[in-house]
């Protein structure tokens, strides 16, 4: 299945109109304010969001999982399922892998695909947390943490791998997520834990090539429930700054303890020059990895504002990856994607609308009112026009999710690939 | 300080145009997906939200309290407070006293101040969680669920002698909040502690006058910090349903522990009409009493989005009492409670557009994607003209908050009552 | 495998002496302080709590599963595993199956083998939360709260036929846990998804044998992330009072929001005569189901010091169905059970105990010092000689995990079963 | 009020024999199990922790405050209250003062009265969080991250007179805690905020004398309800590595978000070295600042644990400052500050009693089991004759809380200063 641009030609032209009075309006009140619009709409259309390749098909809990027509049996179809969505979109030109689920037999062929759909090859995933069938050590008790060094070297391997698939297929950065931690107190010596987990990435980063950047997420429970060794971003940061300058903390939306002030760490690290990448999703319990913007759409806003305000005050911090981390549980996969790439460019705009020279004044004066009245300002504005102006100016669809119903995708990939496929990976 | 209704149309003439272009816009395009605008605007000028006579001065933590100029001395000053913010929006028409805060020395004189601000007596509170001077007995280990008969019966006299207050002013319900429970385990004996709450209430409720309703506020924790003994709404329901019809449970946003899906709460009291009133505000840790909407507003339209249809739907459930239930730290009190009223017209307003009709289609066919766009839509949606439109109507002002600086309102306050004045009460 | 009395004779004898000496030491000393030891020792012996059938194999999280040699692979062999525990603990007399796992090919077989072991059945379990092979309707939306009748219906007949299946074995109790609720705002209507829950209930109670009783649970979230139709215990509550006198709130440990007074909860339903049963459990940041005592064993202290209490006082009350819920993800399974019951024994015993008398007498005169010295005392008291106590007199091992270990039993069991064997259910 | 050494002898007689007897048996059976009975004893008589200055009164909530009579209106009565805690317990030899709530007047004086009770001056604490009356700047907008470079250098200079005070009286350190944040989003500007509190520290640390150490605390929220600069233990690492080595980290427990890890924390800044300090208290919900050990036992112990870890393992981490951080709402400040001490020292001693050797071989097995076993070994050995030892060798009181009682000490401290006095300070 293949969007190609005259369908959406067509599908655009019968809401043309509608769109450009809408446009019209927001635009002309928020030039009026002396925004400029132009420059808003190019960043919003600019900006690019990865798609893992193991959220193309239906998740789970420890319940269960309910299976959903046409998930993407391989690489091949993975990438096909993205191609969809950046046709819809224009904005999700990228693709995470995670290895070993996605490692391909043909890596040209696999980049071809890819190419044909405009999709690059972001971060790299190495998986370190479950065993594979015939692996000779068990991750059962840690990996890069674990007492035994065979262990360890086996982990740190498999990342040395990954990068090397990586290279092959263009890629140009690592994403270490560790499950290593405990399940009991006195499980883990926590002081070694954490020295072997240090010795292992900067084995790790040792062999990163020069262009490569390593990103170090951190997690506080799950699927450990006494304690995770990279328990938060202090612990992530140290490890970046211990390994060396293209090592960077990464920032996944879900991986917090209840009621964290989330954008003060985005701030922080962007201060620091260590924020690399960026997870979205979104929660209400715990790691619950929703559709982004689905529970907490104002905190990803606030968080939208570090961002902007470090992309331009922060030289000393590279671009950032971005990538969607949901588990589509009960929705058509394709469908929560689009939802959340929508949810990610409103909140985008949103914050480029910030006045940031009056906000810059109101906090100077301990004007809290009105500082709290310019974030709401930009916040309460409809942008969802400059979204789309945004689509329309990239060839993509101006309302993504009603395209790709219109289209049929969904039936049309079922018919393709049948009702019981079942996802590789998780 | 007084308004009059010729500045606010002096103020508003200057604004007018740009408004009618914005309400035009919004206006158009709603009725376009089939929506009554004028009966949106009109229940939004309907919305009347009590403001607490303690709400008007600086609040504080146990840290300290940074004082604020011209704060109100006297009951006549709190009504002339709120007098401003009902002349500026038109949305605050009631007050909440609390006693012995707020003990009126000439009755038929408050009342008259009331009438000539527009302001009728909400729901009356009592306070047994703080001795006063002369006290004959202490609270300082609970009041209406004490060990000691005599403390009991000292807590239901002052909520009797609370009624009878709120009699001569015309109020028409008490809210009882107890911050009874304990700080540390063993110190109660939790069922001696719930009957004592439940004969407690029973003993004012059966002196309640036909025509007035009781709240009975629930709170999982502080001032304790072991136990609260009306710690959840189920506890408040099972006391609201023991003492009798006239009593119903009153949920403030904040008494919640984290993560508590509240909008739930509210619909199934709702179903059981037993919804009696409700406390806005807003949090982040605890119950932080911060600025309504400043922290979550999406979970502030999904509740509103509850309270619309309980509103539509139930019957059984009495009209409800509202009430603005925050602490101004740091902020103008008057400012942070024009915030607070503009935070709650626009999740109002956003969820009186939801298609609900559409909303249920949806969930029938469990088309989950699209509940949530349904709800989103209307979220995302610039309610502000509609909201300045009901403004307008009732010779508001269409920027309140803009209008009472213009005003040069708290200057005014200052001139008239000085820089050092207290509020009474907290 | 099974472990004949003369073994753990054998076992017993060579630890008799150190026994003897400490069970004298804290005997004496108890005895001092007035308490009757015997009437102690006979309690903790007679305290027997259920073991679920899913839980002799090893748990997983949805990041995926390590599992473990030798798990039972059908019913007869969970039995088997369960007799090894009531032998060595002589507390693990009963077994709580899931059904469609544990449905009995052979009804008589099964009631022998139990019998053999001296198994009751306890509570019976349905499953509405997973999709069987072959299921005409699927409850990916719902079961017993569906907005399909036919659903609905579907699942109601599922908990009749658990309960004819129940009936058959000589169990009295239906255990309803319904992972029912949305992921998403909008998914539900909270109102109607009450009712439909509310009226199955019903409808199964209505064909509960009159010497049954039926448990209902309550959870905040998991699997659902937005809400869960019976979200607390108010909610459990509301719809037990609704189907009638046999029907009971459980309190299963982990299914509480952070921070929650558990303990409170079960004073209150021991109050009304509505706690039916309890699920046994530890957790440090949600529903973690880790061995029971791992991470809190003060809070499992002070809920037992109200079961005590609500034993001793609360005739409305009847007797609870204790069971232990809790996943064994890196443990050997029999080894965390043994250590689960250790837990519950020791903070029975503890519990047992508290001077009623002095802690009454201290809370009236408000003396908080006091009731906290009181509970902290019987807490700090190495209570373990009372507990072992309790198990020789019923013929059980001194050390039950230690025994365990001498005995070779997993070794034996992967003998007989294999390493590769998956046990049935999760 | 001064308790003399006879009275204690005297007292202590009484219970000598039971003593003697609990500590044999408690001896005999740990010397069995290879453990050095005596030098366990020894390490718990040496544990001193301080007692700050505000403790000695009543505390209070945002609600109110219930006070106690005789609490110290000076600070000669402050040093006389913890005179009786050291006298009574030999493990408060320490003060904590607050400044500018402690200054003395005659400096040499009150150097004879602390020496006089054995007392020394530890950690110093300034105060930027309230504003004193006749202050020149106001905090209400932060100190040491606030946008005016004036109200900077007031706050820096507050605690270089606080470094002064403190080397008049002894004291080598200075804890600095910051109340500085946001109430609402947008209010600071975070980088900026972050990069002024890393000035300001600075600023103050160059003047820091050479044998002096500067603690930094940390804190998620209150007195600010939306951020605080030093939120997290990563922030304020940050921040002491940026001094400079006579900066650290100070952990008070009760300053994390729910189910933080913190022993893992400790841990980690006891491997980096950076670990300076440790207020003691409990709490379920927040900073709830309740009796040590009286809700989280466990927790304590295995922060503890972590703790010997790290005295004996970690050269490179200096020795700690210990502290007593809690208000007493309702108990008897001096009471509960008996029962915080004995919480801290039980503590202490279970995890003193963990057999490391044993515990290392279990980790490197894997043993899960056996490390819960070798933990809860220690954890639910009594250990209160170990500490009567420590104290009785000491001449302390063997038991402090009934020994305060039957020497009726607040009712000769209500004789000497009267009902109504209010400890200065909060």
């Amino acid at each position: 299945m293949k969007i190609d641009k005259n369908s959406i030609s067509d599908y655009n032209s019968q809401y043309k109109d509608t769109f450009e009075q809408e446009f019209r309006f927001v635009s002309d009140s928020l030039e009026q304010k002396g925004l400029n619009v132009e420059s808003v709409v190019k960043k919003i259309s600019d900006f690019q969001v990865a798609i893992p390749s193991w959220a193309l098909g239906a998740g789970g809990t420890r319940f269960g999982r309910f299976s959903y027509g046409g998930e993407p049996s391989s690489l091949e179809q993975k990438l096909n399922d993205i191609g969809v969505l950046n046709a819809l979109t224009k904005s999700a030109g990228a693709v995470s892998l995670h290895i070993p689920w996605d490692i391909p037999d043909d890596t040209q062929a696999i980049k071809e695909i890819a190419e044909s759909h405009g999709i690059a090859f972001d971060a790299m995933n190495s998986n370190t947390f479950q065993d594979q069938p015939g692996a000779e050590e068990t991750y059962k008790f840690g990996s890069l943490n674990n007492t035994s060094k065979n262990v360890r070297d086996y982990a740190i391997q498999h990342n040395l791998d990954v990068i090397r698939i990586g290279e092959e297929l263009g890629s140009k950065s690592l994403t270490v997520w560790l499950a290593d931690g405990a399940n009991f107190p006195g499980q883990l010596n926590f002081q070694n834990a954490l020295k072997y987990t240090e010795d292992s990435l900067k084995s790790i980063y040792q062999y990163l090539p020069e262009d490569w950047r390593m990103f170090i997420e951190y997690k506080p429970y799950e699927p450990n429930f006494y304690s995770t060794t990279i328990q938060d971003w202090g612990t992530s940061f140290m490890l970046a700054n211990a390994c060396g300058e293209k090592a960077f903390t990464l920032v996944d939306l879900g991986h917090h303890l209840p009621n964290t002030n989330i954008e003060q760490i985005v701030a922080t690290l962007l201060l620091k020059g260590k924020l690399g990448g960026f997870h979205f999703n979104d929660s209400k319990y715990g790691d619950d990895d929703v559709t982004v913007g689905s529970i907490k759409p104002y905190a990803l806003f606030l968080i939208f504002n570090e961002l902007v305000y470090g992309m331009e005050n922060n030289p000393q911090n590279p671009s950032l990856a971005w990538m969607i981390d949901a588990s589509h549980n009960i929705k058509d996969p394709l469908e929560d994607l689009l939802q959340s790439i929508e949810a990610i460019l409103i909140a985008y705009a949103q914050a480029l609308l910030i006045d940031q020279k009056d906000l810059r004044e109101a906090q100077l004066q301990n004007d809290v009112v009105k500082c709290q009245e310019i974030l709401q300002d930009a916040y309460r504005t409809d942008v969802r026009p400059l979204v789309k102006a945004a689509r329309l100016k990239a060839n993509a669809a101006l309302n993504p999710l009603d395209a790709y119903r219109s289209f049929e995708v969904r039936k049309e990939l079922i018919k393709e690939r049948g009702n019981k496929t079942i996802a590789t990976g998780l």
